[in-house]
């Protein structure tokens, strides 16, 4: 039997691909589910559409009136819920607890865009802080506004995150009042298919504000022109690609970049052994558990472990402890932690990954050995948690480096504060770093030493332990994105995020005018 | 006699080039004044210097510490501002009038950052909005942080403002704690290269924060590592070379272009004759200066002209006799009101962008025939100004693309306003666009669609006709750039001018360790 093939939806119309199609696998079971294909679709026209139905019926609504749009998005969502679970775990090999990263993690950051809305008002455009004199007399000012830019928002999207990587970026797009055209990653892609599916259906977005085409990217940056925007997810050879592409080179098109990161976790030294064994507790339970969540196929997982000296052999311990309690296998079991990898294709690179990291560390836990439940490896691909050191970090370049996509991450011992920012630095810009301690002051400074090289600093200290919202978890509130080898883009951040689908510019007038141009709330 | 050698000063030392040099000229008088040579120059270690001496030094300082250091930078350029006009003269066949725009016009650009610096006080860190609560305990909560990015800002100017054009953006890269390298455009490299010499032997600055490259910009982007950023104006095509290099392809360096832009004014429909008078007369005052001041070499200036209609042969007129009373020549002689273009390449490029421009258009005023007082145009490289008109202006490509770097506009009738805003979006994204009317509600509105293809929007209505500050001169209080053709950047705009120097980053952490870093004002 052939799977059957996913429609794409463009120009207000579902269409299918020309082509056999690309199959879509159960990465536990190894059975094909579904084929997606774009062969033969006509993207300048689903550009167009997009662009000028879409952005024109965006534009003509208020940012309350966009929130209330995707208050509805998420009631549709919501009521879809248990066959987005089924998808997952089908599709992405997750159990119930990574689902929810994906799914709940899609809805939570939507409806944070959603309440936003209510809070911008009945308003089109956005004042972007205060008019500013431009000579004694003050009758003559300059007042910046941000307002939507008149193209299309297409996102290229990574395999992880099929759900809460399409609502994270369409949510302060669509509330912006750019139109928003999607290319899934190919082995996940059905998730995002189908979410987009039931929205589309129940006919809550104005025609040409989502589009979505599955398969190959082929062509789709051809079509973008000065005021559309590309937004980026995945591998820094596929960002150097976009970013050499001529839309970008020569039409100054927007794009936002977000690409791999080798995440540092760092346990600063402690004023006691009391306060010692605690944070290190707070250390080994979050890098366990950024190890193993979503089988360590998160951008944003914890890669390297930093401990003072005394403490490496305590935090090897430690760690592995709790490592060798996850329970691999078929994320239907009920007593299953970690499922599988989403594709060969990415078994293959967390092997290969590790036998590169391998012959530069020692192993200090090898989950590699425990049996699968309910699950065969020759089929499946999955991945067991391992844990990695090395004692000389310095003169070990490849662990700085080579990110393992999977439940893999390397312990390393610091002599000192200045060597361990030093070490972390090595990392070439990443996305999010940890610190672990008791001391406000010792956390305060370094996290203000490692701002410039991280787009976001996440401290864990004993009196958040119940409250935090985890290394790895993105929130709307907080910027998501890192500088140098993290890609350089910046995205959420609350209302942060909508600056990147609005344009910028001073309006320089009289009060008179001026005061015409202000919102009336 | 060989015109003398200009020294490069990298790596704290003054270094002369190994090769013969690009000689520089006087294009009034065709002479050769001076020679530019960047062969032979030890770059890595000019921008490992700088990363790190001149990083670490400037980090160290608070922002009231660096905006004092701007301040005597000032009193030092201040004190040489008579050398700085005389070379202007011999090197861009300037008038006085327009010296200042450039020279005086960098010092009051310098003079703003300066005193930003005392508004930002005794701290080394920027706050970025407040604290947010990431759950419903207030306990853990998100602070934005801007932190100066631990790298070098290289700049590569262009030749029209060989003052404003350094210090517009040296000024808020110092005041951030960024080092800055600048590569200024060899026609005109003189003024800057003095300007830093005069900077650097007062000894004001620390050691590597200021550095200058004369000559060639081989090899320069080839030094840049994922923590620096470079910051370009000039031409689309170098732009093109710049985005494509791996240094911004594969190490995410940030980029900021300002590129060509075919500005407009646009003069809004009428309620009465008299309004129509009085409006008009400010449109054509406007036009004739921007046209004329710097020979029209200046990236802001009205390239297009918009008026109603019934008002085109009128507009023609009153712009005309405008132009006709701009005496052109040697700018040594009191009587000359506009000098020449800064070199024989700019000659010959504005001839070719007029005679392509010609073809497709009426000549409505031209100042060619008229002769030049004080000079030779067998020798001088001069241009007179031309204003040319179409009246389908829908169905002229041409002139909403080519944009002639000199003393020429054209221009067009619109029938409605939304034909106008059309004709204006041609330009497929512009630096600027200024409006004339008396209709406070037609000018916000009109200002409010533009603002998403302009980085600016001007206004000139007859309350504010003496206070204004023009249409082509870019104050510090606001955002300077655009979007598409214009390249996509932003420069000033206050304190916005900053972020491009630093890096955002998320702090999650408890209230306790938040209140921490908190700066103490």
């Amino acid at each position: 039997m052939t799977a059957s093939l996913l429609p794409n939806y463009i120009a207000g119309q579902w269409v299918t691909g020309q082509g056999a199609g690309t199959p879509l696998f159960d990465p536990v079971l190894g059975t094909e589910l579904v084929r997606v294909d774009a062969t033969g679709l006509d993207l300048p026209e689903a550009f167009r559409f997009a662009r000028e139905q879409g952005g024109s019926a965006l534009r003509a609504l208020t940012y309350r009136e966009r929130g209330a749009l995707l208050t509805a998005v998420g009631k549709v969502l919501q009521a879809n819920r248990d066959a987005y679970y089924e998808i997952s775990t089908a599709n992405c090999g997750t159990v119930k607890n990574d689902t929810a990263v994906d799914v709940d993690g899609g809805l939570f950051t939507l409806g944070h865009f959603a309440r936003m809305g209510e809070t911008l008002g009945d308003q089109r455009h956005l004042l972007d802080g205060e008019a500013a004199r431009l000579g004694k007399d003050p009758l003559f000012q300059s007042q910046h506004v941000l307002v939507p830019t008149r193209g299309v928002a297409l996102f290229i999207n990574a395999f992880n995150f099929p759900s809460w990587g399409l609502w994270e970026k369409a949510a302060p797009a669509l509330l912006s009042g750019v139109p928003v055209i999607v290319k899934p990653a190919t082995a996940t892609a059905w998730l995002t298919q189908r979410m987009v599916q039931d929205v589309v259906n129940a006919g809550i977005l104005p025609s040409g504000a989502l589009s979505i085409v599955c398969g190959s990217s082929a062509g789709l940056l051809d079509q973008l022109q000065p005021f559309d925007v590309v937004s980026f997810t995945g591998s820094a050879d596929t960002a150097a690609v976009i970013r050499s592409h001529p839309a970008v080179v020569q039409r100054s098109v927007r794009v936002n970049i977000e690409a791999d990161s080798v995440n540092s976790a760092l346990l600063l030294p402690a004023s006691s052994a009391e306060d010692a064994a605690a944070t290190l507790e707070l250390l080994a339970k979050e890098v366990a558990r950024e190890m193993t969540v979503k089988s360590g196929q998160k951008c944003t997982a914890i890669r390297r472990v930093l401990v003072p000296e005394a403490l490496y052999d305590a935090a090897a311990s430690a760690i592995s402890a709790r490592l060798a309690k996850t329970t691999v296998g078929n994320p239907r079991n009920e007593g299953v932690r970690m499922g599988s990898l989403v594709s060969r294709a990415q078994k293959n690179a967390v092997d290969q990954g590790l036998a590169q990291l391998m012959a530069h560390t020692e192993v200090l836990h090898d989950g590699r050995s425990a049996a699968l439940v309910g699950a065969d490896s020759a089929v499946g691909c999955f991945a067991a948690p391992v844990l990695l050191g090395t004692r000389e970090p310095d003169a070990n370049a490849v662990v700085h480096d080579v990110e393992v996509f999977g439940p893999v991450a390397t312990l390393m011992p610091y002599r000192d504060m200045p060597q361990a920012l030093q070490l972390i630095r090595q990392g070439q810009g990443s996305l999010v770093a940890s610190l672990y301690g008791s001391d406000a002051a010792a956390l305060a400074s370094a996290a203000l030493e490692l701002a410039d090289s991280h787009g976001r600093v996440h401290v864990i200290s004993p009196d958040v332990a119940a409250l935090h919202t985890g290394h790895g978890n993105v929130m709307p509130q907080s910027l998501h994105g890192g500088p140098g080898r993290a890609g350089g883009g910046e995205e959420l951040g609350g209302a942060r995020a909508l600056g990147f689908y609005h344009r910028r510019s001073a309006l320089q007038a009289s009060t008179a005018v001026l005061t015409q141009t202000t919102p009336v709330t």
